[in-house]
């Protein structure tokens, strides 16, 4: 499975969440990385599930990760379920209450603790669900037609 | 522009399909080959708008090509317009009324007519806007980590 050629390339926080998409894709989430949902808002992860159900999973590769994100509280709103996605040695007493857990590495990941429902609004999902349906597709293409002029 | 090493292995509506995808894009959409809305359907080209609107493309690289295909009109439904996209040398008196018309090469392609608009009801774009969503993300996931498991 190892690939040391392209291993190297990945941030940390990336190795996890590459993991974490694998897991998802056991549970029939389809997911997306880096995902911008509106400016200056960007998830690690945004996952989408058989029922149109949108999770928001960040990546904290390290508690210095993890402390210098004064962010993550504005990406609630963005999904009906949000977790924290961390490897085995990171101190998980530091996270707050009422999100959900994973621990994941490189390869592949596991849901500890669900993160409590707080489910979209419509008019919410719907723009959502929009706007990931185009970044999927448009980074698709880039990657299936690469010689194009962007 | 020109690969001379992928090209050879697209099929002649494939190249036609990319050229069309290259030009919609410059129309600000998105789009996914071989998008298979329910079982038994296979669209060459669906295309989403920044509006959300949905266009149906059905490449067509000969007459033979035209007159074999039974079902384009199951494919009506499935978009808010419909479009044949053909080569230059295709006889397009052959293509029924009230329906779009693309003109494609490999490169690029040119709208020539558009097609009617033919409203999707809002259950039906909720539900291929979240199938184009997760083919598009699972695709793109394929590419992106393609040493995981499927």
């Amino acid at each position: 499975m190892q690939n040391i050629e392209t291993l190297p390339t990945l941030m940390p926080g990336q190795l996890l969440a590459r993991g974490v998409c694998r897991h998802l894709k056991a549970h029939d989430f389809v997911t997306l990385e880096e995902f911008t949902p509106e400016r200056g808002k960007r998830l690690d992860v945004m996952a989408l599930g058989p029922k149109g159900e949108f999770w928001v999973i960040e990546c904290k590769s390290s508690r210095v990760d993890f402390t210098s994100d004064a962010k993550w509280e504005g990406y609630l709103e963005w999904g009906d379920r949000y977790f924290w996605a961390v490897d085995e040695a990171f101190p998980t007493e530091l996270l707050p209450e009422g999100t959900g857990l994973i621990i994941a590495d490189s390869y592949d990941a596991e849901i500890l603790r669900m993160g409590p429902e707080t489910k979209l609004a419509g008019a919410r999902r719907k723009a959502v669900l929009q706007k990931f349906a185009r970044h999927a597709a448009a980074r698709l293409h880039r990657l299936r037609d690469p010689e194009q002029v962007f």
